[in-house]
């Protein structure tokens, strides 16, 4: 059993090259000696969340963010960690694979080793199913060598993956203890590192000497917040799809026949379809927060789409390439209300044959509407976090469906006088998942690896590591650390009339901003990308050459130093105090209480109108 | 209208460094005199075939092989072409578009304007159809600047593509007349290169002055014989489809609970399948050829794989990737039956909807056993040259399916005992056509379309443009022509006792030679594949560093070298003339006559023993 985790493997030239890679450090990673500095307490975005979370995570709400300084820096309060007693630390892969996670593993390694030869890193073979089991692989330079740069999770293998029952809880807590771990590191995505934060608060509770750090890990771009710019895997998710979305835009436009409608793996949020669009500019993407912002039916969708086609014939355009996120069905007001039915039931162990007969008349009307296919994928048992199993409901054969019924009653009626509508369905996820990570990627995740030692070293539990400014060079990357629960939210659903339910904090995965600028960059875009074919190909993933130091167009778009500015902010707060000094006129002090007292009332005023996430 | 073809196109940073990217020509076409050396007369491989070739081809047939040297050569026979009048020259892309075409249009003009600047360059827009319809675009540098070794065929774009009927014959003489070509060039497969012979042939009879020749550029690699070592395209093709194959070999070595079906692009033969195979070490690869060959069932398939699961359970592996050619389903006996009767039903005009109550009881039988998805696939219209639509019939879906049905039969009887089976399946095909050309690619289409010109320049007609001793580094290739018609194979079909059937001599798709280098590596490697997960990531397609210069594995183990061996042969029959002179020994010549007649007589039997390829 696990023979095939960690064992050496045959890598090919261009693997043996990638392997030999050695990411850079930023400059406060470098040596052996590191500064940490700690901010303001941290709190949650939603200040109406807030009490929920402090109340569920009294031991790690409310701590401080850490910084990680170079030793020269010139900071007053900064705490020099010198003394590194030998640690030892476990690492499992939570959740979908994700491009660079080998690397978060490596880093991590290399900074242990670096600060105490004596300290141990405990790979857990085979995600949380190994954690529980105590199923190890200790990592040393010869079990790293092939995976260094690598793809994939073979490395130490991942499972169905949650650590969330009052059992897994346990079982968790007795393998730390039995393997006297000083931390445990947690790589994935929203799920993991919400599972994360609520091990490092019971640990901490039950006074277990474990502390508990998360990493974001995952391709799906979805864990992003104030301290988290992007996750590691979406830079080459993205750019392996891109690559293939533009080889169709070219296929397309030399056969001029086909509409290719093209579904993107990424969970519930639009990010992998959105950035994909900024890099191959296809002629239509549907994003799900769109359409769940304009509360679009399914038929909706399907007039657009055939709205655009009929837009295209008449300038003589008989192809074109729409992609569409997997959420996509989700976002759909009436499906999702169809999939809610239908979970619901599954939820009363309602049997598979029998839940199309107990829905309600309104959803079983749109169900008999749906094609066969869809209805037997609708019908599947939904994911342990309770969403649709969205990797197998084939949405753009669906919408192709529709679209092509449509065209041909145009057709027949004489308002569509094009060619006759043909479209070729995919389905883009899988096939990106085990790359070879881009540089970025193994960048990013290297350094992470680097930031979970110095969270470890300063002692910290619930954090999750953070790099920032990640769209400037690594030399002006900034390290830091954020306690996982003030990147919480809490949902609050309406149950009739004034009955709210609310659900329990979590670190919810992040929409597309539909007021953020890579959005903008889109819609500016949109109507020369559905009419001019203006495709772009960023061609295949290199790793020499132009191209292999490029970054996600939605990140350098975005301007989201929030660190920086938290920074700027306090020296803005720092010279306000420096100018306003016992002594000073008294015209200075009164200027100075005008504003401030103005600043303080329109940020009271912001904070408390902010009534909270609400679905 | 065709607004869309050769237009300046934006490029990305990656696409503009291979536009600046310059192949190199072989020694033999540097510089503006080539010479021309005439071999002996060029037969079809298949004595049995060529008596019904030469009469089809009266003009065309027994030309010889042309050698292109460069001027410094030392060879008696040699013709220095110096005299180059301005010529105007057609170009059509015909068939299904494969990376590396545009390279050709590239090559023939660079070697055309070299030679005289009034030259010209036609670009027939849309394919075939823009032939028929004389819808130009004159080639220029401006035209060129944005799809030098770029993918598609959007430069010129192209059709359904046909050049075979009266009519379309006809059609492609008038335009050549009002054009007043002096030479077309067809870039295709098998098909449109026998379209070419055609052409060639009809011209010549009708003393129109148009030369025609074809270019070899098919994703298929299926146009492949004595004179044509591998196709434009292929490499590329089969590394972004490698890549794809090993992302999912390490995405399954992760998840360990997959098993990935993964249906391949390529037609009826093989090629695209074995060669991605060695590439990337799948555990499984099911070649057509293999199947037809042991005439394997359906059932026998899936048992095979059923066998192949049980065996890697019981070595605890619960994931696997197997490959599928998407001919598979014309290789396996009674579904090509089946099909047969199908298309035949199609043939008499019956409708879909009743072509299933007019089956055989034996095919209906077969028919009704099928899930209903592949049912209504086999029912679609056949193509143009009789196949099924292979692009569109899921055969991956179908062996999943019966697998998965078995694997749960046997669970449930005991007799396996692993995890249940669960299979993804994938159709890669369409996003790699699209691709940016190899390295490879680029400089093979370009050394052809050099090729063609001086084709074109000694005035050949019906000629394909061939580069051999491709595995070498280019300033080894060896350029040259060869008469189409000496490719091609007449088919026979037994129609009851005595009643044979002689198809039309034709260029058709060479099968995997199941006696040849590339697949015993694949048959000594197969058990380790299958049980040893000895996955290997050649990486994505990279234009610098390791990996750019690889070339197909297939081509690379084969030793081809056949113009090499007609060369050496001359050389030894010179050399027995040059010892066996007048005034020699009787002895010696005692002993040449007796082995040289040994030698006739053994190739005498060879060949007339050979009795043709037959169906």
């Amino acid at each position: 059993m696990d023979s095939d985790y960690g064992v050496p493997r045959e890598l090919s030239e261009v693997q043996k090259k990638r392997a030999l890679y050695q990411p850079e450090l930023p400059p406060c990673l470098q040596g052996t000696t590191v500064r940490v500095v700690y901010g303001d307490a941290a709190i949650a975005a939603d200040p109406a969340g807030a009490h929920v979370i402090s109340h569920a995570f009294p031991h790690t709400y409310g701590q401080p963010l850490a910084h990680f300084l170079r030793k020269t820096a010139v900071v007053p309060d900064a705490k020099v960690i010198s003394e590194h007693l030998a640690v030892r630390v476990g690492i499992v892969f939570c959740g979908r694979q994700s491009p660079g996670g080998h690397n978060v593993v490596w880093g991590l390694y290399e900074a242990i080793k670096a600060h105490n030869q004596n300290s141990k890193l405990i790979g857990f073979l085979g995600g949380s199913d190994g954690l529980l089991a105590q199923r190890t692989l200790e990592i040393t330079d010869e079990v790293l060598a092939s995976y260094k740069n690598q793809g994939g999770y073979d490395m130490l293998g991942r499972t169905k993956d949650q650590i969330r029952t009052t059992e897994q809880v346990n079982g968790a807590m007795a393998s730390c203890q039995a393997l006297k771990l000083d931390a445990l590191v947690i790589i994935g995505g929203v799920t993991s590192n919400t599972d994360a934060a609520q091990l490092a608060e019971t640990f901490a509770e039950a006074k277990c000497a474990t502390k508990v750090v998360g990493v974001p890990v995952t391709l799906n771009g979805d864990l992003k917040n104030q301290f988290v710019e992007t996750t590691v895997g979406f830079d080459t998710i993205c750019k392996v799809n891109a690559q293939l979305i533009s080889n169709m835009c070219t296929d397309a436009l030399s056969a001029e026949k086909y509409y290719y409608f093209i579904r993107l793996m990424g969970r519930k949020a639009s990010h992998v379809a959105l950035e994909c669009a900024l890099q191959s500019h296809p002629n239509m993407v549907i994003l799900g927060e769109e359409v769940a912002a304009s509360k679009l039916t399914i038929f909706d969708i399907t007039k657009q789409i055939c709205d655009a086609v009929q837009a295209r014939a008449e300038k003589d355009k008989n192809h074109g390439v729409i992609l569409i996120p997997e959420g996509l069905v989700e976002s759909i007001p009436e499906l999702y209300a169809l999939l809610q039915e239908i979970h619901g039931l599954h939820g009363q162990g309602v049997s598979v044959e029998n839940i199309s007969s107990q829905l309600s008349p309104w959803a079983s009307a749109l169900f008999e509407f749906l094609p066969p296919f869809i209805r037997k994928q609708l019908l599947l048992h939904p994911e342990s976090d309770d969403s649709a199993q969205l990797s197998q409901i084939e949405t753009e054969k669906l919408l192709a469906q529709l679209v092509e019924t449509e065209m041909n009653r145009r057709l027949k009626e004489g308002t569509y006088k094009g060619k006759k509508f043909n479209a070729i369905c995919h389905f883009f996820g899988y096939q990106a998942r085990g790359a070879l990570p881009s540089k970025f990627d193994c960048d990013y995740a290297y350094v992470l690896g680097h930031v979970c030692y110095h969270i470890i070293a300063a002692g910290l539990n619930g954090y999750m590591a953070t790099v920032t400014n990640l769209k400037s060079p690594v030399n002006k990357w900034r390290c830091g650390a954020a306690p996982i629960s003030s990147m919480m939210t809490v949902k609050r659903w309406s149950r009739g009339p004034s009955a709210t339910q609310i659900g329990k904090p979590a670190v919810h995965m992040a929409s597309v901003d539909l007021k953020g600028k890579a959005y903008e960059v889109l819609r500016q875009n949109s109507s020369s990308f559905l009419l001019e074919d203006v495709y772009r190909n960023p061609g295949p993933l290199q790793f020499e050459g132009p191209g292999a130091d490029s970054k996600p167009i939605s990140l350098c778009v975005e301007d989201q130093d929030y660190m920086g500015r938290i920074k700027k902010l306090q020296e803005y707060l720092e010279k306000v105090k420096s100018i306003v000094k016992p002594g000073c006129s008294q015209d200075v002090l009164k200027a100075a209480l005008s504003a401030m007292s103005s600043v303080t009332e329109t940020l009271n005023i912001m904070t408390s109108s902010s009534t909270g996430q609400t679905l």
